[in-house]
């Protein structure tokens, strides 16, 4: 059972201390250091995920008594680590959208939290090292991919399709955010985001690990039909538009391609990550 | 050769007439009955669709001699029957954004347009007789998807693994916006959108024409993989959260299921459809 003393639990600051991002004026504000989650999947699964720590609760309307009955459903030890649920006006929801991307839609429920402790690499491999592995491992690493939608489609297609963590690096990479929780639809709370320095570095360490790297590329010049013969694969993803750097291609032990239309340019890249773990699965599944 | 003279071509009210959409106050306005595209892809690939009018074309920047080039590169009779582009302040092409879901990524690029003429069913069926169709033929029906974004994803994927058109409802579905061609990426300019009263009735009509009909559920008794056998087959998608409506699941021929981990609730709807398009073609492909 998990108490909430401990260091580990302590926010750096304390909740409700003005941070120094300005949403619109009407709006509750998120702790310093971190942000907003919003939408039934992104705060129920939040609520759920005993290393998210929250510092306020929002609800309006019908989600009041939903949120409610979603904690008393929770471990004791949770329900303490919560703070109470305010009840808010709808169009003070509304407002804390001011400076993202897309206008909210918070479906009455909305959680100020503080990011996730990102898993180390190494960690992730001495957790899943070659001769105990009973099903196939499969990791996607983005190489810089900058829309947090994006990010967040992947991860909720990756838990989907069994994938067991998803690696990126700390920079020229979307922070967690309540677009990405939002488009992850809960996947944030469950699947491991590992951060790394230098992708080209942490490929390196995955080959070490006796996993397979393939790099989704349009040239690919093996069908990506083939990863299913692989126990052990990471799927590289590159950039909309820009698609996989020079440096991370030349370390990736082959590059793969999903066939499209000729009258097409590409797809999405969130569509192209889970078509690739789909077609990685089938052999194994 | 085109001419703009035809009845066909005149738009239903004189362009800049004031609309009944209520955009912000410093943009422009999109004409009667018309909307706004935005984005590289999609005003690019607008220009190049023959069949698409357009009212007015405004670009900022660096896209001003992109769009010049771009036009220049058109048969003279659609560039005859296109507007000329209107230099314009790069803020004042942020503000059409207003009325729109998500704040709007133009790249510059602006384009006024009426809707496309939708297809009708019959024609599109007997375009596609069954005895001369030489590689298999792929539909994807949406039963009362509202998410214009989830709808335009879907146009571009489908579009891109094969698809020969997207058949919907008028009513419960979205109408061609700007946020919809931005996230079908061009893909709503090539891919017939057929828009029907009744889906269920399409769908007998469908199975008329020797096509079978697979509903893509959480329940679904086959892998989606077996539609991998089907030469003529049609995919029907239904909304995120409700699913296929009773009468729609009534008329499928089958059911079918991607399979997805226990821990992970769902896919997102464009997700799914893809992957259902990819694995139902690898067989033939």
């Amino acid at each position: 059972m998990r108490s909430r003393s401990g260091k580990k639990r302590q926010p750096p600051t304390p909740a409700g201390k003005t941070g120094d991002r300005r949403p619109a004026p009407s709006g509750p504000r998120p702790p310093q250091g971190g942000y907003f989650l919003w939408g039934r999947h992104a705060v129920l699964a939040a609520l759920a995920n005993p290393e998210r720590r929250i510092a306020s609760l929002y609800a309006s309307g019908d989600a009041v008594s939903e949120l409610g009955h979603a904690i008393t459903a929770l471990p004791p030890a949770r329900q303490s680590d919560l703070p109470p649920v305010t009840d808010s006006d709808r169009r003070r929801l509304d407002a804390i959208g001011g400076s993202t991307i897309e206008k909210i839609v918070h479906q009455g429920m909305v959680a100020a939290v503080w990011p996730l402790e990102a898993p180390a690499l190494d960690d992730l491999l001495a957790a899943h090292p070659d001769h105990t592995d009973e099903k196939p491992l499969r990791l996607i690493c983005l190489d810089q991919l900058s829309d947090p939608r994006n990010v967040g489609a992947i991860m909720r297609s990756a838990l989907a399709l069994g994938a067991t963590a998803i690696i990126t690096t700390h920079r020229h990479a979307p922070e967690e955010s309540g677009a990405l929780a939002r488009a992850a639809a809960g996947a944030l709370e469950r699947l491991p985001m590992v951060r790394v320095v230098n992708l080209a570095r942490a490929i390196e360490a995955l080959q070490d690990a006796g996993i397979v790297v393939a790099g989704l590329a349009a040239e690919g010049q093996d069908n990506v039909d083939m990863l299913a013969d692989e126990q052990r694969l990471a799927i590289v993803m590159g950039a909309e538009g820009s698609g996989l750097r020079h440096n991370t291609r030349r370390h990736c032990d082959r590059l793969v391609r999903i066939d499209i239309s000729e009258d097409s340019e590409s797809l999405n890249v969130s569509i192209a990550a889970a078509i690739a773990l789909y077609a990685s699965r089938r052999a194994n599944s």
